[in-house]
């Protein structure tokens, strides 16, 4: 199943909020760091060809862009060549063997199920988002790939994280189901419909509120898009506020001699560190970033891809979802 | 309109996931600083009665209990003389000027739109939750009243925290609508609708992510109560978090030097302290606590109910409500 080294990394420069340069020069950058079997592949319109180069990126043009606004299918139908369509062609044919963007979600989504098809007896893909709790990181899907989701998608998302955790090395992994109170009669209609299915599951750990999610009691955490979405960005708020909070209570002589350990705690909590969310349940290494990521929280994505690619990672969450029960 | 002093706080002591004593006495150990014209009164079963005496409370005696897990609407058929349900009687009758509860939610909030009905032209009451953020504290609701929210009840919460940040001395309230994304196509069905409702109010900010609305740039945050509910525990949750990683990271010498900036810190940010949320938008001050708010969170509640007894707050809230859109 393996493929041989060297890996290739696409990275699709256009469409977020970002300006393609800033991108760029944010994959280059990381270039000295990753091992010397990654190659990075930008991928933008012809006018960046030649700084892509000069910086010895690889580069594969693309004509067109989704933007931000577009209406994803609309576009799709539209724009044949965009950036994250050839992207994502590129990832089939085995020429990418994994692709980042911070384009737009809908489109890079629908494009994907698409191009490289979903896992096998699943609907839907779901964006998956690795968060740190007081023990292990909690696998959290889906984050923004489907608004809504029914009973049954929920259970497949279940199924998804599972299968992601055991690909991360952990052997029984525990779902915990979001939901606004622990009984099982708490949430709208499709959640009690889903903790009826799931309580079949082994893993299962019941309904978990966002409360106790930091915990760190269950590895895998799941919901619907919109409700994981707000999640995520809500965490991402308030570990900000806390940081702020901090420097106004703690004057600024106190917190000099403390430096090096802030630097540490800060580094793990910002959000905008954390390498983006995978593209769970599509045949290839998918990882998308906020629209409005910096271009270091891009180039850790960027990091994050290449860890995936470099452990073949893809494969063995295929293996890991084809088991019974997994 | 307003009542004169002296102000009677009622007192839920049961069906919350700690025992009746423990909030009884985490009541009366409130006494001593509270304004003289304030008096608690407990609501529990015949047994609490001379431990609330013997305590300096007030007491009345209810019946029955309706419990955490119990079914709403069928445990208010059936018991007509649940602590609650007494409480909310008392309060409409005048007898007393707020509630605090921590019991079953659905439960509180059907008796209370029964009991003592909701305003004007509201179709249903929210649970509102003041929130802190890098300015000033942010008016949320839902956090908890209705699990689905339709696009008309989302403009009625919006006008239902504006007129509470009026109530609260803000001349100009801000509105933002929680949402994935900032552009007016994201979302789901309800909430696009809302945010075309929303834009012909001027206080309309537009949408605002988890992300940004730490940063206190909207005065009134519209989302249904599931969701709402969600983000209130999530940032519960990554406040506790983001203590212990600080706790983690910082050697206990150091941790030592700062620590009366470290408790000014903490206190602030520490979410079992805030007040409980208000249930906005019935004739009376009735204020719910998580059920699993440990007794000094219920002291806070209460001394929340005291405050907003103390200033009236519900005839002001109901007159900003009364004012042309707001």
């Amino acid at each position: 199943m393996k493929r041989k080294a060297p890996r290739r990394i696409g990275i699709d420069l256009m469409g977020s909020d970002n300006d393609a340069t800033s991108l760029l020069e944010a994959a280059a950058a990381l270039l000295p760091s990753l091992p010397s079997d990654i190659h990075l592949v930008a991928i933008g319109t012809k006018d960046l060809q030649s700084k892509a180069l000069s910086q010895k990126l690889s580069f594969i043009c693309a004509s067109e862009v989704i933007a931000m606004e577009e209406h994803p299918l609309r576009a799709l139908r539209k724009k044949k060549d965009a950036s994250l369509v050839v992207g994502l062609k590129h990832l089939k044919e085995g020429k990418l063997d994994a692709l980042v963007s911070a384009g737009n979600t809908g489109a890079l989504i629908s494009a994907s199920k698409l191009i490289l098809k979903t896992f096998p007896k699943l609907s839907r893909p779901a964006l998956l988002a690795l968060m740190p709790t007081k023990k292990k990181p909690v696998a959290v899907l889906d984050v923004g790939a489907n608004l809504t989701a029914k009973s049954t998608h929920l259970v497949q998302f279940a199924k998804l994280g599972t299968a992601y955790q055991k690909a991360r090395g952990i052997t029984a992994p525990r779902i915990g189901l979001l939901n606004i109170g622990s009984e099982a009669s708490k949430g709208t209609f499709e959640i009690r419909l889903a903790y009826q299915e799931l309580s079949k599951f082994e893993g299962f750990s019941g309904n978990i509120e966002g409360k106790s999610v930091f915990d760190g009691d269950v590895d895998v955490l799941v919901t619907d898009g919109f409700t994981g979405n707000v999640f995520l960005k809500t965490a991402e708020g308030i570990a900000s506020l806390v940081l702020d909070r901090f420097h106004a209570h703690i004057p600024k002589e106190t917190l000099h001699l403390m430096q090096k350990h802030l630097d540490d705690f800060q580094r793990h909590l910002h959000y905008a560190e954390h390498p983006g969310a995978l593209l769970a349940g599509v045949n290839g290494t998918v990882v998308k970033c906020h629209g409005y990521s910096t271009p270091i929280a891009f180039a850790n994505a960027i990091r994050g891809a290449v860890e995936l690619a470099h452990h073949h990672f893809i494969d063995i969450l295929k293996e890991k979802w084809e088991e019974p029960n997994g």
